[in-house]
This record gives C-alpha cells, sequence and structure tokens, in this order.
C-alpha cells in the first residue's frame, strides 16, 4: 500500500546522490500529504550518507529540513488543510506517551519506538524513513509545523533543523536583553544563532576562526566579531558571557572557551564533534560554570520558533540549487563554501 | 606589629606537621581575634601540603574549618561581640568590589587581590595567611560566619568547608521535594550532601563504590543506596536524576554518570581531580543535560547553610582527635578510613 515518489538517494556509504525512486506509505487517518518545494542541506546529512554515525540505512534519502504546501489530508487530520504551508523536521514520529513526549520533548523520547527521525530511521511500520530530497512525504499531522505566511519557504527548510538547533538553547538559557552571548562558528547553525539571539534583544558576538566574515556577522546582526586564532581574543573576553552556543564540531580547548563564560554561564554544545572532549573540570568549578548539550527541539518549540522568526521577519541566508548540484553543494559545505545553508529546489528532482 | 599563637604547620612539602610558633596581625579596627576551638581536617589541607596544587607557601598551617569564640574586637567591629560563637571557612577575604564581591560571591571574585584564602596565600599586607590548626585567628569580620546555638563547636567546624561546597550546588540547581538526587561518594563531602539533600525533601541516593557504607547512608538520610562497582547500577539507574552531586575526586567514566540524568538534568563536580576529564558530548547532547562545577560557597550564602543546619539539627559525622595525630589522620583520609570527618581539638595545639 504505498506510492512511489522521485527523490535522490546515495546508493550506498559515501557514494554519490542519484536520481532514484522511493515508496511512500498510504495517507493514514492522521496522515497529510506534502509536495515539498524546498529541502535544505544539513552537514547532519553528509555525515550520515558517509557512514560516520553508525553504518546507516541504505539507499538513504537525506533531508530534514523540508518546507512545502500539504497537498492531501487523511480522513481525521484536523490540523491542517490542503493548500496549508507546512514544514518537516529531523523527526516524523516518538512514542507519544513517555514524559518527555507528553512534555512536548519529543526529540529526547525514551519509550519505544524512540524518536523516529525523518530518514535513516524506521518507523513504526518497521520500513525505512526517507528524507526530504524528494517530491513529497507522508507524516503524521501532529508531526509536521506550520510555516507562517512572512516566511518564504526557501528561507524557512533551514529553520527546521538550524533554526530550532539553536533557538531552543537561546530560549532555555535565557538569551534576551542584558545578556551576552557568544557563537561559536558562524556556519549554517552560526548564522542562524546570531540572527535569533540578535532578535531575542542579547547581545551578540562572533567567535569565529578568522575574521573573513566579519561583515557578514555584523550585517546578520552581532555586536561584536572576533577571531579565535587570535589569543588576545581569550584576554579580551575573559569571564564575559552568560551564555555560549558553540555551534563547531571541530574539537576545541574547552578549558579557553569555557574562561569566557562569567560567573554561572553556561557553554551549549550543538554540533557534537567525533571524539570525546578533553575537559579541565577547573574550568567549570572556578565560576560556577556549566557545559550543556542541546538537541534540536521538540514540536511545541519548533512551532514557537517558526512564529518568532516570522514575526522578526527571520530566515535562512540561503544559497538555492537543482538536485543535480547536491554533490557539488557536499563538497562545498565541507570547505566551509556557503552562506550560509544550501536549500534544493525540489521541483529539480 | 603581630602576635605569636602555637599551631600545626608543615614545614616543607610533603614533609609531617609539628608543632611551631606563628604570626597573627594586631587586630584592625575590623577585625576580630578568634580563639579556635575545632578545626576540620579537610582532603584539600592534605594535597597542598603535598603541593599537589602547586608549589605552596611553607612553612604551612592548614585548616579551613574553623569554628571558635571571639576573644576580642577592633574597635569598628559591629557584627560581633566577645563571647560569640563564629566560624571562618575558606577565605578571609577578597576585593569586595567586582560584581562578584557584591553579589555575595566571594569566592569568585576577579578582582584584586582576587579571593584571599585562609592559608597557602597572601592577604592584602603581603603577608603568608596561615590557617585553622592553630589556637587563634584574626579575620575581618565580613569574612566571619556566626554558627548558631544549636550546632556544637565541634560538628560544625566541617560545615565551613564540606557543608557549604555541598549546600551550595543543592540550593542553585533546586534540591526540593519530588527532585531526586544522586551523591556520589560518601566520604567527608557526600555524607554532608546526603544530610542536607534529605532535609531540602530531595529524594537521595547515595552512588558508591561498594555497599560498604550503606547502613551509614540510609540512616543519614538517604533513600537508595547502590553501588557503581556493579554495571547494573548504570542500567537501573538510566535516566533517573534531576541532580548528581559529584563529590569524588577519582577520574570516573563521565558518560556513564551522565546517562543516569534525566532529560535537562545536572551533574555538578565539587571535587577537583588531577587530570582533565575525558567528556562524551554526545551524553550531553542527547538528554539536554549539563555539567557544572561549583566552587565552596559565598558568605551570605555560608551563614543561610549553617543557619539551615541548626534549624534542622545538622552536623558533621566526626572523629574529634589531638593534634599531635594529625599525621595519623592524613594517612587514614587518604586510606577512606574516616567516618566522616576528622576534627582536631585546638586545645591540645
Amino acid at each position: 500500500m504505498t506510492h512511489t515518489i522521485a527523490a535522490y538517494a546515495a546508493p550506498s556509504p559515501k557514494a554519490p546522490l542519484e536520481p532514484t525512486t522511493v515508496p511512500r506509505r498510504e495517507l493514514g487517518e492522521h496522515d497529510i500529504l506534502i509536495d515539498i518545494k524546498f529541502a535544505g542541506i544539513c552537514h547532519s546529512d553528509i555525515h550520515q550518507v558517509n557512514a560516520e554515525w553508525g553504518v546507516g540505512t541504505f539507499p538513504m534519502v537525506p533531508g530534514h529540513e523540508i518546507a512545502g504546501v500539504v497537498a492531501e489530508v487523511g480522513s481525521s487530520v484536523t490540523r491542517y488543510a490542503v493548500g496549508d504551508r507546512v514544514g518537516v523536521g529531523c523527526f516524523v514520529d516518538s512514542c507519544r506517551e513517555c514524559a518527555n513526549c507528553r512534555a512536548g520533548l519529543e526529540q529526547y523520547c525514551t519509550g519505544e519506538p524512540g524518536t523516529v527521525m525523518t530518514y535513516n530511521s524506521f518507523g513504526r511500520d518497521g520500513n525505512p524513513t526517507y528524507g526530504g530530497y524528494a517530491e513529497q512525504i507522508v507524516v503524521d499531522e501532529n508531526y509536521a509545523l506550520r510555516i507562517p505566511d512572512g516566511i518564504p519557504l526557501d528561507t524557512a527548510a533551514p529553520l527546521l533543523c538550524a533554526g530550532i538547533t539553536v533557538y531552543s538553547p537561546l530560549t532555555r538559557w535565557g538569551a534576551g536583553p542584558g545578556k551576552k552571548v557568544a557563537v561559536v562558528g558562524l556556519g549554517g547553525l552560526g548564522h542562524m544563532a546570531v540572527k535569533i539571539a540578535h532578535a531575542m534583544g542579547a547581545e551578540v558576538t562572533v567567535l569565529s576562526q578568522s575574521l573573513r566574515k566579519k561583515d557578514d556577522g555584523l550585517r546578520l546582526g552581532a555586536d561584536d566579531y572576533a577571531a579565535t586564532s587570535d589569543p588576545a581574543t581569550f584576554e579580551r573576553f575573559a569571564n564575559t558571557f552568560d551564555l555560549i552556543v558553540n555551534t563547531v564540531s571541530a574539537e576545541l580547548d574547552m578549558g579557553a572557551y569555557l574562561g569566557l563564560l562569567s560567573t554561572g554561564g553556561t557553554m551549549v554544545q550543538v554540533g557534537l564533534p567525533e571524539r570525546p572532549a578533553e575537559l579541565p573540570l577547573a574550568a567549570l568549578i572556578h565560576g560556577r560554570r556549566s557545559l550543556a548539550g542541546s538537541l534540536i527541539g521538540g514540536i511545541p518549540e519548533t512551532q514557537e520558533m517558526l512564529d518568532f522568526c516570522a514575526a522578526h521577519g527571520i530566515g535562512a541566508e540561503i544559497e538555492v540549487i537543482p538536485a543535480e548540484r547536491i554533490n557539488e553543494a557536499y563538497s562545498r559545505v565541507l570547505a566551509s563554501d556557503v552562506r550560509y545553508r544550501f536549500v534544493i529546489d525540489t521541483a529539480t528532482i
């Protein structure tokens, strides 16, 4: 009971993506069928295609930054109607019964089957999930998001992962007026963190390897911008920030960065390095500092983020590409040659 | 302008402590002279005598868990009178002007001269500070604490370091009714954490290497007690605790312990291992968990802790010793052979 749609998939680990077809389930009573319009390219797509986060299931259709329009609704759907502008993020199901699911923290689901990721995962029906580099997707209405009219679908797509990944810690750790927030790394996540933290009213400093993107950073809303390749940066900003959002997956000198936190400050890790960090605990103890982690966001918070972005005129900075340039885009992401997110025009699939 | 008092000091790094005399400054107008009655032996005394935290200044008179009685007051003293029961903790001065000092967080002083520690430090006058293994101490009234009548001086002494070190994180991270708190290690700090967290109304679990001290733990107020040498402990308590207070300085498998935190939970490190920890950041990201550090407490919070302990009839579990047994006590501390704090009867110095 499936129908077949066009998609781009990696047929095997590390292989270039190529056109293919994959099945989508028939609409269940709570399902909606979405005509995908745009799909963002997230660095984690590349990690998974390259089987760097475990073996993975192939063929793999990546894509968890999905923006589109509702094409059809199941018989019991109440939240969406045909024609609605909707998004899908990193997950499409969860147990719905554990304390986290009940609290709208589906990304931390502790029940069975756990959080069902949008791709490279298995749904309740036991079938592999396929992501957004595709014409269409079928998803339970409770795991879709409404994209407000104020945000174009192309700049909205990256909000579904990059946006919520930084919005959630900025909200939880109180970014706002009077707070000094540093954003480490000005890439896909970092540039969203700058925009959102600025809109929240925080004083924002970008800490980037070099000053190469300084003009961009200031234009996006940063109040200050400093190079982490310059040791003076770590003296100048010692004991300064209430919150540091670290979007970088590369290994950092954690002690040096923690030293930039004011007393009681928190550094939140949203990028996942391949190896464990070496952490000098004295940097936490002397200053009552915290190192925290945060993983995307739940459905209610993702909706809140989209509404916040619409109210503040925030979308991602994007470069729209046709599907045939996905592999080239992957290479450019790895070379940090994108300002700041590739978005696939899925009409070209 | 000093007077000389009897004390026990380590004449050089790693040397046994022996009787000696050291100078105390004459009373300044804001100073009080304290007749020391009891001084606790803290593991950090041993670290410093052994020059494990840097070179150190010798002769060294350790001791920062001091309880005594006011013997004399300076001309402008307003807070204390002769005969008052008072304590001195880990520090005796700070800049008094930085944001942290103004906020009562003198232990995180960022000004000059910074936090002046009770011993193995240098005061504003440039002279070395000498701690509580001594007959008397002179201290600014603003850096002394009032010991409520409800607590005997001998069981009060360890509160000045061990007590506040765990009280501060328990308070800051919200230990109380409905909260599940784990205490790692049942030593000098750990046994205080169990008593205080229990008095705060939290559900307390001790995580200790073995079940050797289980009866003690339950008697002190723990609701549960588990051995970390048993791998089943880490399955049984997965995703359980809102707060873990880690009092152990030994290196732990951080990923295993962080996995015991519930979503959004925090593990607070109060013991300082010699080497950096190896930290799998995924353990923080998957579950929005935090690893934090905390260092003793400021003067207002230390007074609050003493008042809390008096209200709840809490003192340390102690073994009182004469000064001539200090070196033997050090050996026993290193062998974890103390339940749970040695306190020197300073009348024997």
